[in-house]
């Protein structure tokens, strides 16, 4: 039997749950849960906001852990191995997106926590393909949080395909942001914070911004005018975009990872400066695992407060309370 | 001395004016005209839409005609070579985007009928490098368009990066929809005509679609859902955008080049399926010559309604009239 934290209705406080997994497929593998992340869509996923949850409902979609037994036909994967999973945990493996390589594009990706429990257990399955092997150097306690915030702001780094030489701008200084600062510094570019809290630029530039501007200040903002190649939103709510086009250099792009309202935009900086505006989800295991190497080759890791699993619901209670520090995960 | 035709007041009728080029400068060419198309935008300059007209006004800058005479320091053609000239006569040729071989993201770039006179005379003066040599096999009377509707449909072909494996649908079949149709049949995509006119069907197929759309009818554009990795929008008017994303595949981009009112646009389609949504004005010179050759090997042409210089109030109603062939061009 699995042990396991569950809200057994919407919005409900978490408690003790146990399920019997049943038989292990044979792409399947069973981790042993060490650490899993808390992200904010398992705060929506506990509240229903998508429409999608079952109840009981697990949580957990950032899980680090040990793989406890492998189906007999896991040929990638040994049991012992140190490993992560985050947002999906299969894929069809034969649609075109999933022959691409883009298998995060495939219509049946199965969500970790959608309609299957989670990662706030002693133990979590998944197929094979979406498990992804960890590097040495990073610590197991902080590495929860690369499988979904981090893979999700690396994704742009790949797709958009970005140059060391690029001057890069990040909106929003949080658990996203934090880790694009890290990112696109150690990727060899130019970088900006980009926050409307000011008393954020000395941790920023720590992070690796080279420069801070703070968005409240209109003329910080106008002496930014044309000067990034790209812009990373990574904040989820509407702000005036014409003046973050305006920011774009002649063919740059703004590009979004946080589910921000209705867009309104004016045409003619698109037109007249070739600027583009783009969007990603969290990526493939190939790009994941690109990633790992990355952070593990320059020392990267989330800013992560740890705390037992048994105390989850005030772990939650602290992203709730919208002053946690990054990222959040559980010693499960 | 230049004859020329050109408004004397805002929205006023062109009238025959006779005005002195001054001396040639060291890198300046003199194009004695042949053929001058007719673009929208020279009506627009006319009725000064833009606040950027100087009057007396001389419109015309898809000029085809013969090198009349070089600047002393003039080493890429020569007297009595056919050329074209578009949109830009003139650019720094300094600046990191004409360094970087776009041209026309040159902030110096110097429109041919902004400040100065345009190809609605029997000669017409522009920097060497902005002046084209015209393909043999190219028809003068029908290769002015080319010089600014073409390059404005053939630009987005080689920004975006489009493959002859990709399912491309262009929005509007007029002046601009016209050339892409054919464009990108020869570049071996296939092609969707997106029209609100169910009668431009045949006509659709014959220039290059291989499918038709009528826009007004809902189900016809749901049932092209998740189908087009691009979309090439020609019109200047508002549509349901929504719908266009829609219709493209993950990974899909829409891409605008008329200049439409403010976009509004739900940003879960960017995000989900990594869509992306780009713009573009005309193109570089080099971009230019890659089109010409591209046409001349295709045998492409611009439909083309050809008047004489006199007749050009005549033509200029045509073109207001909203019933015109497909471009139309003055012999001058």
């Amino acid at each position: 039997m699995v042990n396991a934290y569950a809200a057994f209705e919407q919005g409900g406080v978490l408690q003790p749950f146990e399920y019997d997994p049943g038989p292990l497929g044979r792409q399947q593998v069973d981790i042993q849960v060490e650490y899993c992340g808390i992200c904010h869509s398992d705060l929506s996923m506990i509240k229903n906001e998508w429409g999608m949850t079952q109840y009981p409902f697990v949580p957990g979609h950032e899980i680090v852990g040990i793989v406890a037994e492998i189906g007999s036909e896991v040929t990638t994967l040994r049991v012992g191995q140190r490993v992560g999973l985050g947002w999906y945990s299969s894929s069809c493996m034969h649609c075109e997106w999933c022959m691409g390589g883009d298998h995060h594009l495939c219509l049946s990706a199965e969500g970790t926590i959608v309609g299957r429990p989670g990662g706030f257990a002693d133990q979590v399955r998944a197929d094979q393909s979406w498990i992804v092997p960890i590097p040495e150097s990073i610590d197991s306690a902080v590495a929860g949080p690369l499988f979904c915030a981090g893979i999700t702001v690396f994704q742009p780094i790949i797709q958009c395909g970005v140059q060391p030489t690029d001057r890069v701008a990040v909106i929003g200084i949080g658990g996203l942001g934090h880790l694009a600062l890290q990112f696109l510094n150690a990727w060899g570019c130019e970088v900006t914070a980009l926050s409307t809290q000011p008393d954020k630029e000395a941790e920023a530039r720590r992070l690796g911004a080279h420069h801070f501007v703070n968005t409240r200040d209109p003329a910080a903002l106008q002496a930014i005018a044309n000067s990034c190649d790209y812009i990373i939103s990574t904040v989820n709510v509407s702000l005036e975009w014409s003046i973050y086009l305006n920011a774009l250099r002649p063919k740059g792009r703004l590009h979004l990872v946080g589910v921000a309202p209705d867009l309104s935009l004016p045409v003619f900086p698109l037109l007249a400066g070739q600027r583009s505006i783009s969007g990603s989800p969290v990526g493939s295991p190939a790009t994941i695992t690109k990633m790992l190497n990355f952070v593990a080759r320059h020392g990267l890791a989330p800013q992560t407060e740890v705390f037992p699993l048994a105390q989850v619901n005030e772990a939650l209670e602290k992203l709730r309370s919208q002053h946690p520090p990054y990222r959040l995960a559980l010693k499960c």
